[in-house]
This record gives C-alpha cells, structure tokens and sequence, in this order.
C-alpha cells in the first residue's frame, strides 16, 4: 500500500495506475482525499477544460473521441471523464460507448476516466470538480468531461469546465424545444452533431432563434458549430470556437469569475462538513441519551432537546 | 390568512382544510413549522399506526382502502398518508389508486393525504414522520400510511409506524426471491393479498421458510396472514394480528425502543440543521470573499480557506 506522497510522486512521472489510484482517494473521499487536494491544488489552472453535455443519442462519444484523436495531434496528452449521472452503480451506457474509443484506449497519451453516481459525498459535480482539478495538476494539457443527458445534475456536472459545449443533432426539434431555456443559456458553445444528415441548417437555424430569445449573460455571442465526426467535418471549427471562448474567458474575467463562485461553493462545503465534524466531536453519547428519553416520555419536545444539547439558539 | 395557533384551533376542531395547512406546513418546513410541531408533540403517541409496503401489483391501496372502511366501523376517525418516493412531483400512480378509494372520499371520519418526493428538506421519510405526527396529535385513531416498492427509501418511509406489513401476491415467487431478507426482517407481519387467486398457500409457505431462515431480531414471530379484498377474507385477521403486534411492542419495549430511535435520529438531524445555520449567521461575507480571492489566486488552498475562516480544526 503506496502512501498518498508516493502516490504523487508516481503519478507526477506519468504512471497510469498511480494517477487513477488518486482519482479513486479523491473522488470516493477516501482517507487521504485532504491531503492530495491540498497538495495537487497549487499546481491547477494550465489544462483546458471543455465539457459536453446534450440529449442521449446526440453522438457525444464519438465527438469526444474524434476531438482526443485531433487535440493529440497538438498536445502530448489528454484525459477524458465520461460521468454518468444516471447510473448509481457502474458506467453503464457511457462505459458501452467507450468501446468506440479503443484507438485512443491505444494511445498512451490520453487517459480515460468513467464516473457514475455512487452517493459520492458532497454529490457528483464535486467529484467530478476534484477529478478533473487532480488531472490538472498531473499535467493534462486538455480534459474533456463529458455527461449523459440535459437535466440539472448533468448541467451542475459538465460547469466543473471553463467551456461547455451543448449538443444536439439534425432533425431533433422536439429534443432542442425540450432543452429549457436557461440550459441553451449555460452553453457556451452550441453544437449539432451528425451534421452530414438532413436538417442540419434547420437545426443551427432553430438554435439561432433560441439564442436571440434569451437574455444574453455577458457579451459572448455563442456560436453555433455543425460537426460530424463521420466526415470530420467541423472539429477544427469546434477545436477554433473552444479557443476563442478560453481566451474570451480569460480576458474579460469570465473564467476568474467561474473560478471564484466553484471555489465559493467548495469552501462552503468543507466549512458545512468542519462543523458536522465538530458536532459529532463535542456530541456527548450519553447526554444524548439522556435527551432523548425525556423526549420519549413527552417531557421535552425534539426542539426542546437540540436547546438542552446546543443551549439555546442565537437569534438575527 | 390563519396565523398557525389558529390553526391548530381549527384543526383541533375537526376542520379538514386546517389539518391539511398544517400537514403541509411541516411537510415542506415552511415558516410555523417548528411552532406546529411543538405545539402538537405532547399529544402524540395515541394513534394506532400500520404500514403497507410491497411491490407494485401486490394491491396495496385496495387493502388499506377496505382496512380503512373495517376500522371506521370501530373507531371515529381513519387518516391514510400515502407516500410515492418515486415520483418527484406529484402523488402519479398513488393518485391514479385513490381512485379506487372513492367511498372513503365520502366518508367525512377519513382523511387522505397523498405525498410524493419533492425533496423536503431531510428527505421524505422525516417529512412522512412529521406527517403522521400531526395527524395523531390531532386525535385520528388509525393512521395508516402506504407507499409503493420495497426500496431502503420505501422502507426508511413505512418505518414511520409502529407496525410494518409486507405485502405479496400469489405466484409472485420471484418477486419474493426479490426481496432482500433483510426486507423481509423489518416487517412485522407479512401479507399474501389477492389469495382468492391460485397459489395462495404456497405463497404463505415460500414466506415462511424464508422467515426460517432468517435470524429473529427478538421474540415476536412473525405472521403471515392471507387477505383478499374481493372476498374480504383475512381483513379480521389482519387488524387482529396488528392489535397483537401492538400490544407485544408496547409490553416488551419494543414501542419504547423504535420510539427512541425515531427521536435520536430527530435530534440529530434538528441539531445539524441548527448548527449548518449557526455557522451561516456567523460568516461574514467580506471576509469568506477575501478567502475566495485567495484560494483563486492560489495564495491558499480549499482547507486553508477553511482553516483561514474557522481557525484550525480541533483534533481527537
């Protein structure tokens, strides 16, 4: 059994495994999770982050695939993270779409990670947020995280990314009026995928006029990308789009901005989980007890005991 | 609108529209739910309270709408609580049962309330708790709450009462399989609904080997009664065999012991809830977004902002 520091150190020099063992201690909290957290931390904010998000049946696998193979040809190495929300106990669908990326399954330079909805502790867009934060700080030059479907918890999953790419396909009215507007509006990118089939212009067309509807957040104007990854048509566009939106970011203090509210909202949470701890700590068992079988006995009521246990409550 | 002494005045009076505010003022943990539930806790403990849970098709909601007419023919009042964990919005297939209930609709000594899981705060089985609570304090005499499946949330939900019966149906053998033993141990008493059809005894028998084959959590054994509400067999027997179940938990300490166990678990969840917003009146917004700005800039890391915000953690 490695400790956490050997661990760091494999994984720092590339060992696969020791990169997964890592991810697995930070995503499950496992003992040890404070600790690489605190220890990867520094070294975060060099990869690019982009997300996908979108209807099942919208290809975003193969997308994902054929955008590996092509930021390969740019970058020494990319992670992928298919999450899937779905599914509380293994991979399911997204682990059957991985078949069709066993050529990049070949490449030693791009890594594949599945996660799916375990109850991880603090929810899944926590996880994922540490996983891709300790692939950062392993030196990934591009992670792609990508989810299964369009509700809130893959939309609160795929924001764990600096740019989030929403897909769709040709001919998909009814699935495009079904994303609600404001998931159209988290998008910063927008995509219709298996664009070689009939409708594609329609599709981009529908999507125009659902952007023009809505309140614009800031002054990106998102972009609308056709791309096939049958014909490769499009993925330089994508790969150009996702560029432009990083430097846009970076420039106008959008990206500073998503950093601090996810920070924001980590901080929250370990602070919520310190004093659960502390609770638990200076929970003396037997006065418990003793509290609960007056309650039992109506001479106190659940109220009345948290005041007995805690003293009473500070008002404003 | 009613201040909520004023409602409890009311609902102490019988009022229907006022039992069902205030159900629905603790239900959701709106403003008065506190008051309502202090207010109502000392006169709890009187009603008699049975569960239904089983697989869908076992024809809960038919027998619990002829247990319901059965007992309003020895007591005054019957309230029914029944609980649908899958169904997020609304009470869907329970609603679509109570159809069947249409007679007790008329009957002014029942009251039926339909829950669905909309994320109450401490999850659905609390909120049922609290449900149940209120209807006994407000002098109902049988409470008989049902939900759909034999998930660990459908059982977390049934435990709300103080006996638990699982439902069958005949030539359900692998249904039966189906269901955990450790779902077959939580249950009081076992019912083979629907035993004017084939199979009926084999039914009884398959449950009781596997009540054999379990260990017994304490000296109460187990019955496995045959219902049918076509014929109306077994309905006496049923209110009979839950009378008996009453009378051992209350002798033996078994009432005591649930009771207590209801209460900790209250308790703790109260206190969590107290310190969460403790820890929210006590942070100061300026300085957690000092620390945010920090952990952006990488001058700390997550924890530290922790450490930063609460002072170290103590140890042990």
């Amino acid at each position: 059994m490695k400790t956490v520091a050997e661990l760091l150190t494999a994984a720092r020099a590339g060992h696969t495994a020791a990169i997964a063992r890592l991810l697995s201690i930070v995503e499950n909290d496992e003992p040890g999770a404070t600790e690489v957290i605190r220890a990867t931390y520094p070294q975060t904010g060099r990869a690019l982050k982009v997300g996908f998000t979108g209807p099942p049946g919208a290809g975003k696998s193969t997308l994902v695939s054929s955008l590996t193979a092509a930021y390969r040809k740019t970058v020494p190495r990319v992670a992928v993270v298919a999450v899937d929300p779905s599914s509380p106990y293994t991979g399911g669908a997204i682990l059957g779409d991985r078949i069709r990326m066993r050529e990049q399954y070949l490449d030693t330079g791009v890594f594949i990670r599945s996660m799916s909805n375990r109850g991880q502790s603090g929810g899944l867009s926590r996880a994922t947020r540490r996983v891709v934060s300790v692939l950062d700080a392993m030196g990934f030059d591009v992670i792609l995280v990508e989810t299964v479907g369009v509700g809130q918890q893959e939309i609160d999953v795929v924001r764990v990314v600096d740019t989030v790419c929403l897909l769709t396909i040709p001919g998909a009215g009814d699935d495009i009026q079904a994303i609600k507007a404001g998931i159209i509006e988290i998008a910063d990118l927008l995509v219709v995928n298996k664009a070689d089939r009939p409708g594609a212009d329609e599709a981009v067309k529908d999507l125009m006029q659902m952007l023009n509807l809505g309140t614009p957040r800031n002054d990106w104007r998102t972009p609308v990308i056709k791309t096939s990854s049958n014909t490769g048509t499009g993925i330089e566009d994508l790969m150009g789009a996702v560029q432009k939106h990083r430097e846009w970011a970076n420039q106008g203090g959008e990206a500073q901005r998503r950093n601090a509210d996810a920070m924001r909202t980590e901080i929250q949470a370990l602070m919520r989980e310190r004093v659960l701890r502390e609770l638990e700590r200076r929970m003396d068992p037997q006065q418990l007890e003793d509290v609960v079988s007056q309650v039992v006995s109506k001479r106190l009521d659940p109220y009345g005991a948290v005041d007995e246990l805690l003293g009473p409550e500070a008002k404003g």
